[in-house]
């Protein structure tokens, strides 16, 4: 047998019910921050996440990532100092009313959540020349955001909410979590049971930005292409699918 | 009815099916190169694919990707001219077995698949202060890559390989494509039926390189930190779960 027909026998076959359940799991899947709940997080699920985010695509099969799975009170007590220091910094970039809106939303659960997970990129992890990153530096980075998102969709599955705390110093992750220079903390992730999920966005729920209108963000052969002749029935289709996200029919 | 009962009402409430169907797809996902078929894609499915792309996480709810559906011959034969030169040069960059072994892989399907699709970053779509981007400037392109990894499984629940070429001068498509400067090109994917998925990814089908043990990129409270006592139970399902990754009963 070759290799190919070796590979091609034993090639995942995935069911209607498989894609339902892929659809459904990014259509619910939320920025949690005020939801979390402090019981435990089982070993099993957590093993589970993590290997779910490792089979995330990586460029030249560099599997650049690392996961910091942080749960002493002292670590996370100085995550949140510095997500104090950054936000307080970032409030006063807002103006006005979207000032005192920005101040009222809670942005992190860094204390509430039992489980924080740093998401790194070790940037050397394959030598300098790395197959697929030589005339676009940054797709070691991207091929973390990947298993980030993995991961994410892994624990909404599991019933775990996730949040992304983006609002701190990489150089203060970089002290309080030891990291080398070589290593770029990508994602701080808070982790942990939810009371509920949300039915929406929560920044659309409390109006700080509307979802836009697919179609509009979609051009054909270049920027702002327009369609050929027969694309308005694509075009329509899109507005129907998303349409059907929206009320939880898309399939 | 306050604002949280009417959201938790309408809550997604995902099944064992759902979660499995997750993981499915994300072990079934691979980065195809080689086996596109000319066949065109159905409108709704494109229409789909999309729309889970959307239903990425974005930093302060920004949204700030833009998807190119290149399908003109003109536009691919101008993409593929511009990855053939990167790849000569990318080719020289590696030593001896090394090289042969890289010249003689398949890397691009921009010609083979029907549809190219270039996923974009507009850094401006929110104003310049965003929620979330003020001390991390680049969550704006990780978000765009959660879209990428979003559709990419959305296409492989629908039977759909993607590619991403990423040995292309960021500069060459942007000439291409019409981009402004404030629009980042962060992902070229070319998209298409296929023959059949590999059972393993290619680079480590071909011994390009392996898959890390998960165990070993775990680390604890910072950098390389040792699990305590009871992380071995811990470690040990980590290394249970990779296991069953591989050999298809995950979940």
């Amino acid at each position: 047998m070759t290799e190919t027909a070796a590979a091609r026998q034993s090639e995942m076959t995935l069911s209607d019910q498989d894609r339902r359940g892929l659809y459904r799991t990014i259509l619910g899947r939320r920025d949690v921050r005020g939801q979390f709940l402090p019981d435990a997080i089982d070993d099993g699920v957590l093993a589970r996440i993590l290997v779910a985010a490792h089979h995330a695509p990586s460029v030249g099969f560099m599997q650049p990532w690392s996961f910091i799975i942080i749960r002493s009170p002292e670590q996370r007590a100085r995550v949140k100092a510095a997500f104090d220091r950054a936000n307080t910094e970032a409030a006063l970039m807002f103006d006005g009313e979207r000032a005192e809106k920005y101040r009222a939303l809670k942005l992190e659960g860094i204390l509430d959540a039992p489980v924080n997970l740093c998401i790194t990129c070790d940037r050397d992890r394959a030598g300098p020349v790395v197959l697929g990153r030589t005339h676009m530096a940054e797709m070691d980075l991207y091929s973390t955001v990947c298993a980030v998102e993995n991961l994410w969709l892994a624990a909404r599955a599991e019933g775990l909410g996730v949040g992304w705390v983006s609002i701190i110093e990489p150089a203060a992750l970089r002290t309080i979590l030891d990291l080398p220079e070589r290593v770029v903390p990508v994602a701080y992730l808070c982790l942990g049971k939810v009371s509920h999920f949300l039915a929406q966005p929560e920044l659309e729920n409390k109006g700080w930005r509307k979802r836009l209108p697919l179609e509009e963000l979609v051009a054909f052969d270049r920027f702002n292409g327009p369609g050929a002749a027969g694309d308005e029935a694509f075009i329509e289709r899109m507005r129907q699918a998303q349409q059907a996200a929206e009320s939880g029919e898309l399939v």
